[in-house]
């Protein structure tokens, strides 16, 4: 067993999930985007870590995860790992107090209250996300509005798990966090049961992760038909229809990346990790 | 300016350095050996951390390299970032103190002591080094017997500087230590004056390096005639006469690794983002 920190295999996990090569649409050793390369998730994942290690002391989550967030965002690509902060956050938290399991997890992520709401919603002044418009009657809560939206949050008494229910299905991490962490400890068992180097583990769990379900970041940056089309893709990637490095260029060049399943990969390598997988 | 930490910024120079592609003999984005891959640096440099931070927070740089080294070893590859650990150490304890300069730097490893030079000699039970026979009648001094060299060390009298000095001539990262660091103040500048991104400016560095000195690594491991293959070769890369990516697949094909000059290259990197390099 690796005698690495909690901190330090979440750290890892941002890092390995870059390093897994083919993940058709993302960053990976062999493809990037010209304002998104691979060199800025370096560097997000060194300036999460004191976020991370925040919530590994037993800081609130929305707090540690406003710190990961902006210390993520110390370069200049913008948003790199967002998402994947919003599924450690509560991970590392998990795996600090008790075992790292879905029901631990869950209790975490149930423990919320509104000053993690609050936190939450400052973590979106530090890097452009791209969400959808909010649903009508809910502008106050857009999260776009960032701080601005606060005393919309408060006045309604939400936690952030609250927040995350309302959008658990148009959100894939919003899913998991409502869903005891589901296809991320799936994941991580794939990853494990698997053998080989760890980053063609890793790229057999994104095709895996993609093949199972629509990515929601596709759907809401490029829409839902690019969306199914490439989960039949990765469903045929899957069955030696298709050749992965062949639908990873195609979908690089068409600015198509599945970030979504990007980050659950990093939850899961962070549990696989947790769990003993070697490097 | 980044408001990244000194040992963050230690750490991504880590990371950015086996990120810099092509590096050619070295583990880069594209290439890698069968037992030595970019994982393994992913993980080293996570590893070292803590070491690192011991540095910072002024012990003795003997025992924060150790430290450093055992955090590194804590993968399957066993030595991946030995001689980039033992270049960054005092930069990350002289960045601490006061300005990162190369008379701080110097005064950092004059101040070392006997206790540092036994660390040094318990970092080698770490992990295998690559490293010449000693001299006739210093074989007590070895650095290969590890631990069972310390008494050697002590009836002497060598500090950790001394140690350095006596393989100056042999090994280019203990030319740094009594050298004011002087190429590696060098390369930091090369890279803050080039521009792009910065795995490019990487990569142009090494091959700076490269070109201009033998490195070691491939002189203890290869024999000087590799050594001196691989320098000419570098100088036709950058006159054009040889193209960089086709010498960087021989030199992996031949297992020809200018470690070296890799280690040189972190420590470059280290200082350029500790002078403002933006990633």
């Amino acid at each position: 067993m690796s005698g690495r920190t909690t901190v330090q295999n979440a750290e890892l996990a941002l890092l390995l999930e870059v390093t897994g090569t083919p993940k058709p649409g993302n960053v990976d050793r062999r493809r990037e985007f010209e304002d998104l390369r691979f060199e800025h998730f370096m560097a997000g994942a060194v300036g999460a870590r004191p976020g991370l290690a925040r919530a590994a002391d037993g800081e609130r989550i929305g707090h540690a995860f406003e710190r990961a967030v902006a210390g993520m965002a110390d370069q200049s690509a913008g948003n790199t790992q967002f998402g994947a902060l919003l599924l450690l956050t509560p991970l590392v938290a998990a795996a600090s107090t008790g075992e790292l399991t879905p029901s631990d997890a869950d209790r975490a992520v149930r423990a919320t209250t509104v000053a993690d709401a609050a936190d939450f919603y400052r973590a979106f002044e530090h890097v452009d996300v791209a969400v959808d418009e909010p649903p009508a009657g809910l502008e106050p809560l857009d999260v776009r509005r960032g701080s601005d939206a606060i005393p919309a949050v408060e006045d309604r008494g939400l936690t952030l798990f609250d927040v995350m229910a309302r959008s658990a299905d148009v959100d894939g991490i919003a899913a998991e966090w409502t869903g005891q962490f589901g296809r991320t400890f799936d994941a991580a068992e794939s990853i494990l049961d698997d053998d080989g180097p760890v980053p063609a583990r890793t790229s057999r769990a994104f095709l895996e992760l993609l093949a199972d379900e629509r990515d929601t970041f596709v759907v809401t940056r490029n829409g839902p038909e690019a969306a199914t089309e490439v989960k039949r893709r990765a469903r045929a990637v899957r069955t030696g229809a298709e050749d992965a490095t062949a639908l990873a260029e195609d979908l690089v060049a068409r600015e198509i990346n599945p970030g979504t399943t990007a980050d659950l990969v990093a939850g899961a390598l962070f549990v696989a990790l947790e769990r003993g997988l070697v490097v």
